[in-house]
């Protein structure tokens, strides 16, 4: 019983989870690790920059003066503490925030977008206001009104309150010459001095699990500005969808904290756009916002706890429009907050977004996308007719459930092969750091290479025999060692039988999702003619591997195309454009939702998708010849 | 140099005016002005009743530890005190808020309504909304809009954002079977378990520059269902409109400070009505809201500077909608304020209303509107035509700068009579008080009987040689004494010759406003067929007398009707009616406002127009007889 003692620390956002002795100061558990924090003074509580964030204050020794000195009250009542002043009790999990990170995550920010006529919602002119005088006593709004229709003969009878307040001083501070920034050609938003009719600018804001994203761009021409990114801060209450409904349903004050997480993240990630572009949060007049519909719901603060029961109805589906302030979104107050609309519960406004952004909506092809992520949605269609689904694929590919699993970060393992000859591992980490785990894209590769190498059954099972000295057993469990500690790994880097039982369930989630939505519109897949794979880790992903296991259905790699975060290019498109917006919305309700638990077969599909590639062989024509 | 210690202390609501010991006690203070405050405790400071409001907290000995045992943190910020336990040390204004009080104002609240047609921006209706099922998964606020599209055949696209955040556990806890409120046939606002459509309600509020008024009426039938009513506590920052828009002028502290003040009364008379007629605060689902320009753009929060400076333009002049949470008023969260347009600078919704009650825009008649207050507005025209201007007649008939002035509440003598045989004065007292002053109605009555008894000339000089032992001269000045000490007033009752100056020039400023309308419209007293007297105090003058001093041009008195509020009429007429809005919209931009000080008569109609009734006597034909 040596492991009583052990306590199990869990690091956020990277997902590394490990074992230390009750007492270890955060930094040297943070050491043991592998990873890295800022500690500029060497941790001797003086330069307070290696913060981190504790989700249960019981679970570590007391704060300290040192850290009373070098964090705000604010910061401690929300968790903050200093790792090297801080030591662990319990098991825990600990938030690393941005700020004290020195490794860069991966993330896949670019979506294949595809042009559009920019068009947005909003609209700056330049006018000359004539000054009031004893014989023309309109009211301000009035002459600025008045001013509008004769140069530009448009008719705007609303002015944002937020705005109205002010405009007596902003206008005679100006000299009666400004420009005016009116939204969806009915309200005046905004009143500047002088002439800024040319810096315009708006915001898309991609809100997913693991990460929340940035776009700002230029509304005058469309163009893609600058980009801000975020590990989406509630990963604190948990990696998945499901973890995070529970949590913000369980009080109004959970639902409030989580809400404020993410707008607190939208901001962090705004505000970094702005600052890489030099720009003010003020010239930011509009914001797109995608998100599945728990993110979308917890954003807008929306009860999600019906999402979470069935029959898994969305409180809301349509677009909104929500003034930016209203959710203490710090942009230009009188901001407008577009949420794109959702299609049920668990096909979210970034299905929508990924719909726009891949235009299957619009094209005579038959398509399908795959966006992966802890849940994957499926969406196939063509002009006519549009199927979703969603398919609970959970967070193996992004690390969690695997032994060595880790995010996408610095030191994971991105891609690997092993020799069938001598069964050695050739493999690439992320910045061609010290390997530390697998992200997504390795454990796909590895389980691939391990059934090419027969060194893993169709079932998924170990050899009985050891082949290679890197197949052990350990307390009755197989597994294969990647590269080991004395290979220079940080630790011993292997997948285990119960790794590859992870993958093969969240492959099968995957697969039966495309088979069931094919089945519903009696397809085969030499039918679809065009195949998107879009997520965040989908760019990386070895595609004749993740077909060797099974995971998309047979399809010629010929007609499947990354689109990388096309969510948030979805959201672009919304941002420079009304009639995508428009598209959007009547995309979300022409979209058929398909509940998969409901499908009779679903449950013998999942079984027979559970086995490399599928029990059926006739279903991969391409790989069979390997079996 | 006796007086050097002594302190002017103003009693506000009531104005009244007095001078005191430094170092007197305010509770004794108050009693010595013969104002009455609750006190349960007789003043020890035990039951913290006699609660006062002290603008300048420097003038006052310290906050001891009584007052902080009996007062919030937030009274004490506030400048709350007690008065038992607060001595005065400099001059200073006090104002005893309504809680402390136990008298009661004469406020005029009725306001003369035509019947209009009922047809409220708020329509409640009741649905049973299928339940979700995994065969029917639209969305909580789908499935509510169809089910009103099926029942009703209505389309509503909008849902308030902040219902929306509890629209999921209201309808699954009424078990969908909830009642629907829709404003503006365009955005769901509320929805409520079961079937609530009976009770539909809101409110109209009046603004004035002296007093808040809340009328709650019944949606469903237009009744008016209970009142509240305070004093603005806005006259902490001046009596009249002009030291209101300065004080608020100051910073955007200040105005935000004064924009406080206002909604809390505003929250207090909404509170008071729902008391009244035990209805809840949520029950309140739309509000109106007239006022003067000032008012109007304090309320709102809109710098009212330029109010104040020439060419005196208002921010804003059309009808606004603002949200009643983003403006912190407490009646259901999602409401709707609407807040009538304004016509100028100093004709304001209060004006608008008063057309809208009285009807004239839609009369062949010509008609002529005098609404009385600080500030007085004219209206004149009929349908095809209306012309408006803005009388700075002054606190003088609401009892300021008068020496014995006061506002019309207990214990204000509000009609006398001076016999012209034996000059015994007989008069009659508010609530039939010890009289303690004179208010608006009686200084009237005052200088017309004075006039009527030579006592005064046209000019409004004394007579040089005593008539009666009542004219006494002090210090060379003249006055006449109506009710001593010995005749039971708590003081000396008196008007000076400074007062009877004051009147003149308050009754020229409203004479000279009616007289440069007619002159625009080309006509005479006896073209206007219609004559209506509206404002807090009208009601109570003696038309005869009104007449008599020349405040009002000369109408046969059959021609005149007394409104009372018409401007808290035509606010219910908008609350229960959307013509009346549309209306009301487009009276304030037809409307033509005419700036008096720009007319070249002006000056030389005023001074003709201080003398009684005027220098002209041709110009009142009727009492032409008595000089």
């Amino acid at each position: 019983m040596s492991l009583k003692n052990l306590i199990t620390l869990v690091f956020e956002p990277d997902g590394v989870k490990s074992k230390f002795r009750k007492g270890t100061i955060i930094l040297c558990a943070l050491k043991e690790a592998g990873l890295n924090i800022r500690s500029e003074c060497g941790g001797r509580g003086v330069c307070g920059k290696c913060k981190i964030i504790v989700q249960d204050a019981l679970g570590f020794s007391a704060v300290t003066d040192a850290e009373r000195e070098r964090l705000s009250v604010s910061e401690l009542k929300s968790g903050y503490r200093l790792a090297c002043a801080c030591s662990v009790l319990k098991d825990a999990k600990i938030f690393i925030p941005e700020e004290s990170r020195v490794i860069t995550r991966k993330l896949l920010i670019e979506g294949t977008e595809r042009p559009v006529k920019v068009k947005p919602t909003i609209r700056k002119l330049y006018v000359k206001i004539p000054k009031p005088s004893l014989s023309d006593i309109r009211s301000d709004v009035q002459r600025l009104q008045d001013s509008l229709k004769d140069i530009y003969k448009i008719e705007i009878t609303e002015i944002d309150h937020t705005l109205l307040k002010k405009l007596p001083r902003i206008l005679r501070n100006a000299n009666w010459k400004v420009t005016v920034t009116i939204w969806d050609e009915k309200e005046i938003i905004s009143v500047e001095p002088g002439d800024t009719v040319k810096k315009s600018y708006g915001v898309a804001i991609d809100i997913g699990t693991s990460k929340i994203i940035c776009y700002l761009s230029d509304l005058t021409n469309g163009e893609l500005v600058s980009t801000g990114s975020l590990e989406n801060p509630q990963v604190m209450y948990g990696e998945d969808v499901i973890s995070r409904i529970a949590h913000a349903s369980q009080s109004d004050a959970s639902l409030k904290k989580s809400q404020k997480l993410v707008i607190d993240g939208v901001n962090t990630v705004i505000s970094e756009a702005c600052q890489k572009s030099r720009l003010g949060l003020q010239n930011i007049y509009e914001i797109t916002v995608v998100g599945n519909t728990a993110m979308h719901h917890i954003f807008l603060g929306v009860q999600p706890k019906y999402l979470g029961l069935s029959p898994y109805v969305p409180a809301v589906s349509g677009p909104l429009n929500v003034k930016a302030r209203d959710l203490s979104i710090k942009v230009n107050p009188s901001a407008n907050a577009h949420v794109l609309p959702v299609i049920a519960g668990f096909v979210g406004a970034d299905a929508v977004a990924d719909i726009v952004s891949t235009g299957i909506y619009e094209s005579d092809k038959l398509s399908m996308i795959v966006d992966m992520g802890t849940n994957t949605e499926v969406i196939l269609g063509d002009k006519h007719e549009i199927v979703a689904c969603s398919c609970a694929s959970g967070p193996a590919f992004e690390g969690a459930h695997v032994k060595c699993g880790m995010k996408a970060v610095t030191g994971a393992i991105e891609k690997l092969q092993i020799n069938p000859e001598n069964y050695e591992v050739s493999y690439r980490t992320i910045e061609n750091a010290k390997p530390m785990g697998l992200c997504g894209s390795a454990i796909i590769d590895a389980v691939a290479n391990l059934l090419k190498c027969k060194i893993i059954d169709r079932d998924g099972r170990f050899a009985d025999a050891p082949v290679t000295s890197r197949l052990k057993t350990t307390n009755g469990t197989k597994s294969f060692i990647l590269v080991s500690r004395e290979e220079g790994a940080t630790r011993d880097i292997m997948i285990t039988q119960k790794d590859i039982r992870e993958v093969q369930l969240a492959k099968a989630a995957i697969y039966t999702g495309c088979y069931i939505l094919m089945k519903r519109k009696n397809i085969k897949p030499a039918d679809i003619k065009k195949f998107y794979v879009a997520g965040a880790f989908g760019n990386y992903i070895n595609l004749e591997n993740a077909k060797l296991i099974g995971m998309l259905p047979d399809i010629p790699t010929k007609f499947i195309t990354f689109v990388g975060n096309a969510a948030g290019a979805g959201a672009r498109m919304a941002l420079i454009s009304k009639t995508q917006r428009q598209i959007a919305a009547s995309i979300s309700r022409k979209v058929d939702y398909v509940e998969l638990a409901l499908d009779p077969d679903f449950q013998r599909e999942f079984a027979l998708a559970t086995c490399l590639p599928h029990r059926n062989l006739d279903r991969f024509p391409s790989v069979k010849n390997l079996f």
